[in-house]
């Protein structure tokens, strides 16, 4: 019995240790740090290490840290434009979190270190940013799906001012994320709610409600939202699939416009997309013509050479924003102009926004922020 | 120019690697894997890595993995009985995330993978998890303080049927977090949408809306929601005080019976909290004696020296239940049972509930699973 009583006792201790570990004062560096001249410096104590780098997606290849006495692990870079960024050390070949920095975001199954850095209001970095503007409420909603047999989860974006304002009806934007993601992709990797409020608060966007259902039909939700502990993977074919999901669209726009105050119809409804999401937002629209007065695809598209009619159809309804968004690495560029092409020769009024880079988070946040400005108006 | 454009053209490159890396297929191991036996295997794939070590809060101590031919590391615990649990590699000494497992929770400033197991309906580690049950909402709300001169942000579960049920009126709990923590740490850490669906759901608990505000008066939101990109720390006894929690407190409740249908009245409102959440909570029913049915103390309390006459006062009002939970490695027991030895002799009827352990957030989900389940009837 005092064995037991003694080895419960360590077996406290070393728990206590374990959650006291956890509630530490942290590391007692700072890094990143955003220089008054918008370089940033990263900082990283680790005495036994032989190698330090830095990956980022501000620097155009991996980078040593440099050690000072005492073990710590410095490097800064040039300058900056406003922008959220992503970056992880890399300490004796194997990627590592910065432990001075809480601040991360999940894309699929990678955790990556994140920050914002903005030079003046109305910059990329600026709208991603929280400012003291009035805000948002973002919810994790369940709801029913009679045409997949199951409840499903969806995030929604809700305008300051929704809870306030008991008779006004709002637009709604119905915004799908890509392959892998899911309910949570757009609010936290697409920076959502900062976005809106802030272009809100300036007048460049109205009052909106933003659904962000989970695109991948088959799963139920996010990880750790689901009923099992799933590991996402960046799907395959059957995930992508864009039929599941125009069957069982109206599911979610009946629960959103039985549960929320929904402006109706044509001019008040909007659908976006992200990769997979665009090619479903691209699906969506031909598959119901009357009912997205807004089409926004955002690196995913359908070829024009299968979907003549139907497209024909969504431009006879006039859309009031055709919008198509493509980095110009992107491969998909070739179908966006494809798109296009096929619009112009019809004299239908699509938009090609051609931006820099390719097929990533940072493309889809300014794609957004865009897009948004142009809706309900 | 030409020069320019490579070098453009190089940074297109290797900002689309980084971005898909981050977007990879994973590790395509399984870690943890929880096998048939409630054992569970860990792996890491570190070819280069001289010792892997794995610390957890269901180890008495640090282990050891072992190499297998191709790099990767395994380890095998014995059987665990039903829980969420928390766990990190040490790679070389340095604490090192598991690059298989999506699933992390963030205490304050540290992020550490989780798993949860359940050996069957209602143990622990089933009350944590998803379940095909009816699933209440999870919202991150804005509301204005007038008495801090500030918007502030919490987090609002609202139970399944709320939204489909638009006469009901459903009782509030007010739930709060400890040092360090914020708005996010009940809903995360505390499971407290799981632990509500899952005991609803049996007709353990009452449909309820709990309330989780942010407790540190002077932070707005959590990191990440806040105005700045701040890294939480352990706080100071700045933070700890409570009188501003107190004097704010009817800006919360207000904000909450104005903006959701809430039953309202002693009998339907109850205030729990953890560590200093506990002596907030303490704190609140004495000031406010009759706005508060039903006290939880979960691991913090206020001691009676100085507070005889304020607790005289809220045993006047008949608390439906107060309820104190402890663990009894706890350096607050001693607080807390004098707490308990003061209502014995004064004849008031409050509960201790000795738990194992210590100052834990395993205790605290524990905690919360019986208190709720005698909460409203």
């Amino acid at each position: 019995m005092k064995k037991l009583l003694s080895l419960l006792a360590v077996a406290c201790l070393t728990v206590a240790a374990f959650a006291q570990q956890a509630l530490g004062p942290g590391t007692g560096l700072v890094s990143p740090e955003i220089n008054p001249d918008h370089t940033v410096t990263f900082r990283l104590y680790a005495p036994k290490a032989v190698t330090v780098q830095l990956a980022g997606d501000f620097l155009p290849r991996v980078v040593d840290l440099q050690e000072s006495p005492g073990g710590i692990w410095t490097y800064t870079t040039q300058a900056l434009e406003g922008e959220l960024y992503s970056y992880s050390f890399i300490v004796d070949g194997r990627r590592a979190m910065d432990p001075s920095n809480v601040h991360q975001n999940r894309d699929v199954a990678t955790w990556t270190n994140i920050f914002t850095l903005s030079a003046e209001q109305g910059d990329k970095g600026w709208y991603y940013e929280v400012h003291s503007v009035p805000h948002g409420t973002v919810s994790h909603v369940w709801y029913n799906s009679p045409t997949l047999g199951t409840q499903r989860r969806m995030t929604v974006y809700t305008p300051a001012g929704y809870e306030d304002n008991p008779k006004a009806k709002y637009p709604v934007l119905y915004l799908l994320h890509g392959s892998g993601g899911d309910e949570d992709a757009w609010s936290d990797l697409g920076r959502t709610a900062q976005i809106l409020d802030n272009l809100i608060a300036e007048g460049k966007a109205k009052p909106m409600i933003v659904v962000m259902p989970n695109g991948v039909w088959f799963n139920q939700a996010a990880p750790g939202a689901a009923v099992n502990m799933f590991q996402p993977t960046f799907q395959n074919s059957r995930s992508q699939s864009t039929v599941e999901v125009e069957n069982s669209f109206p599911d979610i726009m009946d629960f959103i416009e039985k549960h929320y105050r929904v402006a109706k119809g044509y001019a008040n409804t909007a659908v976006a997309g992200l990769s997979m999401g665009g090619r479903q937002s691209c699906a969506l629209s031909m598959r119901y013509p009357k009912r997205f007065g807004y089409v926004g695809l955002f690196s995913g598209v359908a070829t024009p050479e299968d979907n003549e009619a139907a497209l024909d159809a969504v431009f006879a309804a006039h859309p009031k924003l055709y919008w198509i968004g493509c980095g110009k690495d992107d491969g998909i560029m070739v179908n966006s102009k494809k798109l296009k092409d096929y619009c112009d020769a019809k004299g239908y009024p699509a938009t090609l926004y051609e931006s820099d880079g390719g097929h990533i988070w940072r493309n889809w946040r300014i794609y957004l922020t865009i897009f948004v400005q142009q809706l309900f108006k």
